[in-house]
């Protein structure tokens, strides 16, 4: 059985895997995000490690923070391109892997990637267009539309729709450095530890900061809901393990839709359309070793 | 050459036409929208008129008014679903069509069906991912990604999605009879000539009900963009006639996304990037003829 490796490479974090998908992960490594060249070097030993260990990698698969070029048309494909993150701009992520590894490498955004997980192997099997969300230290969505991955110009930024924001019920400005008051702005998990002074994790239950967060929620998952008309939510990232977001932010998002979509799945079955993630914090690392199988088979 | 039919079917008029494309319209007729049996009867009592004068036609394309139901592989595909609209309500439109012309029936949303029109001869052509916006008595769009048009669990409702609203700048609550002020509510022709009291047609291009209007059209716009990553918007209907608009929204855009993507559509030839339908109105009408071009080869 062919086995494959996965990079899931967020800013702060790296995780790498080598296996062929859920239950059959054989070796995972996490280690702190340092310049390109040092990650970029760690990844491939561990990689070439366990090729000692288990044989061959038949392909990698590669979850990046962006803003990426993901496309495989373009001289750039496989490139981390404008990111802020000292020394990542323009860094040829997947040539250098591919180089060193020796084989085909699948690149993508990290969400895109997540999304395809929970595609292969989690809450997203059997559909064809559905949103991966994640809410986290930011915001971010990935798409599959008619079974495929959403591209277009570049790739969707989910986290960075303008939503309604009642200034007099939270007169918090946002967190986002380039829009404020953004989706990811006003709800991602900063933006909860600075207008309220106290980490998220830290907020219970019956705290004020929630009804805010789930008016938020309901309102950017309604704004991509309508555009994209996926199938299924499934939301994923730091924040969505406050699990009692869920049941609430299902109840607002019927209550804003008001009727409008006459779909089943939302009007009658809301509790199987807004779900977390069945691969749990682990829909990036097996996405990318689902992207590696499709950059095997091409 | 094979010879089509196409009916734009909207809430107020019909209109169908015969041809091979936009330099090939045969026939064209318009009459006003009434109860399916006499709409449907009156379609095809002008397709075998022209069937008469020029041959068989090889398919038959329909963009309807919505909500519909799209999917070939559902019971009720070629149905309008549950719509207010008296006497529609679970129509089935494209059975009829089909059973009393005997050829091929296409049926896709009066939006998607445009943005195809504007794929196969208008200004979306070449693109892959792209978005039709209409700007009239209602707001709709619709939407092709990776070459296919979207569906997903229905089709897409964009004009419903939320978007800011400063009630001390703009106190009108919105012409959405589900929403109040959703991106519709605030910003389709009814909502204008209800806020302001005149018709949107009669507003001075300095009158300030544009100046909202661009805020609300430049922020629904960012809204869809950045879920769906298209490489072209084609912003169509009556508002939209109002083409002082264009330079305005384009800015506006530019201002809210605030560099954060960095793609040269965006930042550097937004001309080229948020653009009318080079089909004019005739977008819906030329778009049902190469709906029926896809029925008819399948």
């Amino acid at each position: 059985m062919a086995l494959y490796g996965g990079i899931e490479a967020g800013g702060t974090k790296f995780v790498c895997a080598v296996g062929t998908g859920p239950d059959d992960l054989r070796r995972e490594v996490r280690f702190a995000t340092g310049t390109p060249d040092e990650s970029i070097a760690q990844a491939v030993a561990f990689f070439r490690d366990a090729e000692t260990a288990y044989g061959r990698l038949a392909a990698a698969g590669i979850a990046s923070f962006g803003p990426i070029d993901p496309d495989p048309a373009s001289e750039t494909f496989g490139y981390v391109t404008t990111t802020p993150k000292p020394g990542w701009a323009h860094t040829d992520f997947a040539g250098q892997v591919r180089r060193a590894l020796g084989v085909p490498v699948g690149f993508d955004t990290d969400v895109n990637v997540a999304a395809l997980g929970e595609f292969r192997w989690g809450a997203a099997q059997g559909l064809d267009t559905f949103i991966y969300l994640t809410v986290g230290t930011g915001i971010g969505g990935g798409a599959m539309v008619n079974g495929r991955l959403v591209h277009g110009l570049m790739h969707p930024e989910m986290g960075h729709i303008r939503i309604p924001h009642d200034r007099t019920a939270d007169p918090y400005a946002g967190w986002c450095s380039y829009h404020g008051d953004c989706f990811e702005g006003l709800a991602c998990g900063p933006a909860i530890a600075a207008r309220w002074g106290v980490p998220a994790t830290e907020l219970a239950p019956d705290h004020p900061a929630w009804d805010l967060e789930v008016e938020y929620l309901a309102n950017g998952l309604v704004s991509l809901m309508l555009p994209i008309s996926p199938q299924r939510i499934v939301m994923g990232g730091g924040v969505m393990e406050q699990t009692h977001l869920f049941p609430r932010i299902r109840r607002r998002v019927q209550e804003l839709l008001n009727g409008y979509v006459q779909a089943d799945a939302i009007v009658n079955e809301i509790d199987g359309y807004i779900v977390p993630p069945a691969l749990g914090n682990r829909s990036g690392v097996l996405g990318a070793i689902a992207l590696a199988e499709l950059a095997a088979t091409g």
